[in-house]
């Protein structure tokens, strides 16, 4: 639907990142990395959510150790996220870990970043350049007046970029995330102008899921919606199941994957006879697992209900007292308010068994 | 912070749409009109959660009738929602409305459709155009092969703002609302290149709260991260409060209002020692009504916890069993887990009292 901007890809473990393979989502474990077994529980309930990337922070020795036991463990790609410390990174470099998260300009000494840059490497695993509002090297901020913007955020990471490049290292992936949205959007357009390695798209610490799930929707989704992004990270403060569902949610919603159910179900107004807000939760309650793209329309009233329920694969448009069901553009059926949901599970259900072709 | 694409500005009652004037946030009532005590008790939740403008449907004469009854005891200007019925748009504009949602298209009558411009220019109130995409003109479906396409909704629009200007009356705003957010985001985009009307944004139908919140954000946020938009409108099958809330943070996400607390708080990972989404929920339930600007950061960890506390108001980052409280980029205490909470609503509302001001 949408131009994307072309990137170059890279692969980390089975998922392709960038040149054009789908968007992916990613979330990060918040157990300790050390806990192994809390760690790949979690692991195991972010897969099942969707998650295709996981990271997990690697923050001192033990964690590093754990790598090799979760990667074990787990069927979707690991990222191992490290600050500072080289050594931790050659350890998950060395646990085959199927990309390191690190900025080498954080690394300091030439000769260490060359050593973390050799593992990468020898296990052919790319780096994620990520630089974070909130830890911006304190020179770059200096020469923006003492403060974070979204130029410095980009110089920030082409400095890492030059210093992977110069030790012949392209297996990059680049993230410049921000607790600004507008800051986060720049920074974005301006380094998507700037190099074509792939970008890794979130807005930073965006909160509790209340505040955090819009902040992340409008950031990600206006950063999406033109053409930038590669793959895509939520981050909230709560379950990080959470953060994938809103991931998906919101490729979806781009239009960027198509799998599942979409309900659509209008605002009511003065104008609607019927409960559609309860029809459509007790809807969405009970077909929530569908994988299969499927769109099912919930309307109140005759102004719009008509048209949107016959666009869908099945609707219903309310009226007084009554309601028609519609199935690919018919009405197939009159149905009393109390019959409204068993008769749009039958025709979801109807739906799903015959691949939408009518066949009486 | 955005460029934003310039309009004509009209007004709303006292509120100004279009033309550099701040976005405005929109509900509609789901009470019976006719129910005039039902339909002012909504207005008021509404204007109370900081709604500006608020639509009422008009889909029969009672409702109509009771107009200038619900006008006379709300504050926030009032637009009547009216499908087909000229005679009910004439009554609201006599019942001195603030603005009339009608597509003359749906009139048919050219007189009729003078009746009602006479009656708009009489009093002075503009008139929405709002296609949407469960409504759209039959013939203008067969002519893109019998689908909703963004053209088509554009299309639509145009048409109805030809028959308003052909009668001279170009107090005028816009709306097209399609359920798909890649073809709303497509269509906004091309409308705005051919016309300079304001323009009022939606996603329609966008579903219960679970789904139509991120749905919502995802697709007003892109499109005013355009600069496309003068005033907004979130439809979810809820209460329309919750809508208000919506629109409002998406406007604050993208700084285009300032108003009010911004809470940033890290996803939390393997690194943190700290309950950081129960430190961030206690103080958001506390602060939630402050309207002055603030910024406070909550983090759980050496890595972008100081540097996010530091560019804060006030922060905090935690660290082992410790953490430090800052207030505007100063560490100014050191407090154990247990004290947090209250050491953070301490410096907040000591900062609300000096302005900001240190002053010791």
């Amino acid at each position: 639907m949408f131009f994307r901007n072309k990137t170059k890809k890279i692969k980390v473990g089975s998922v392709e990142i960038g040149g054009g393979a789908p968007i992916s989502v990613q979330s990060m474990t918040k157990t300790k990395t050390s806990d192994i077994d809390a760690t790949v529980k979690q692991i195991h309930e972010l897969e099942k959510a969707g998650c295709q990337i996981v990271r997990s922070a690697v923050p001192d020795q033990e964690a590093a150790l754990a790598l090799k036991e979760i990667k074990k463990q787990i069927n979707i790609p690991l990222v191992a996220d490290i600050h500072f410390n080289h050594t931790y990174a050659i350890m998950a470099a060395e646990a085959r870990v199927d990309k390191l998260r690190i900025n080498p300009g954080n690394i300091g000494d030439p000769e260490k970043i060359k050593a973390v840059v050799d593992a990468a490497k020898a296990h052919n695993i790319p780096i994620r350049i990520g630089v974070n509002s909130g830890s911006l090297d304190k020179k770059i901020k200096e020469k923006h007046n003492g403060h974070v913007t979204a130029q410095g955020l980009v110089e920030s990471a082409l400095d890492n970029v030059k210093l992977l490049e110069k030790l012949k290292f392209t297996d990059i992936a680049i993230s410049i995330k921000a607790t600004s949205v507008p800051m986060t959007i720049e920074a974005y357009q301006l380094i998507s102008n700037k190099c074509k390695y792939p970008l890794h798209v979130g807005i930073t610490e965006a909160g509790i899921p209340k505040i955090g799930v819009i902040k992340s929707a409008v950031g990600i989704g206006a950063i999406l919606a033109q053409g930038i992004g590669d793959t895509i990270r939520v981050s909230l403060s709560g379950n990080p199941v959470e953060e994938v569902l809103v991931g998906r949610q919101i490729l979806k919603d781009l239009e960027l994957i198509s799998k599942g159910i979409t309900i659509i179900s209008c605002p009511t107004c003065g104008r609607v006879s019927i409960d559609v807000v309860k029809i459509a939760a007790e809807v969405e309650a009970k077909t929530r697992d569908i994988k299969q793209p499927l769109k099912v329309a919930i309307m109140g009233c005759e102004v719009n209900g008509p048209g949107e329920a016959a666009e869908a694969d099945i609707g219903l448009a309310g009226g007084k007292r009554f309601g028609l069901i519609f199935r690919q553009g018919k009405i197939v059926k009159k149905v009393a308010e109390a019959e409204m949901v068993q008769s749009l599970l039958d025709e979801i259900a109807r739906f799903r068994r015959t691949g939408g072709i009518i066949n009486d």
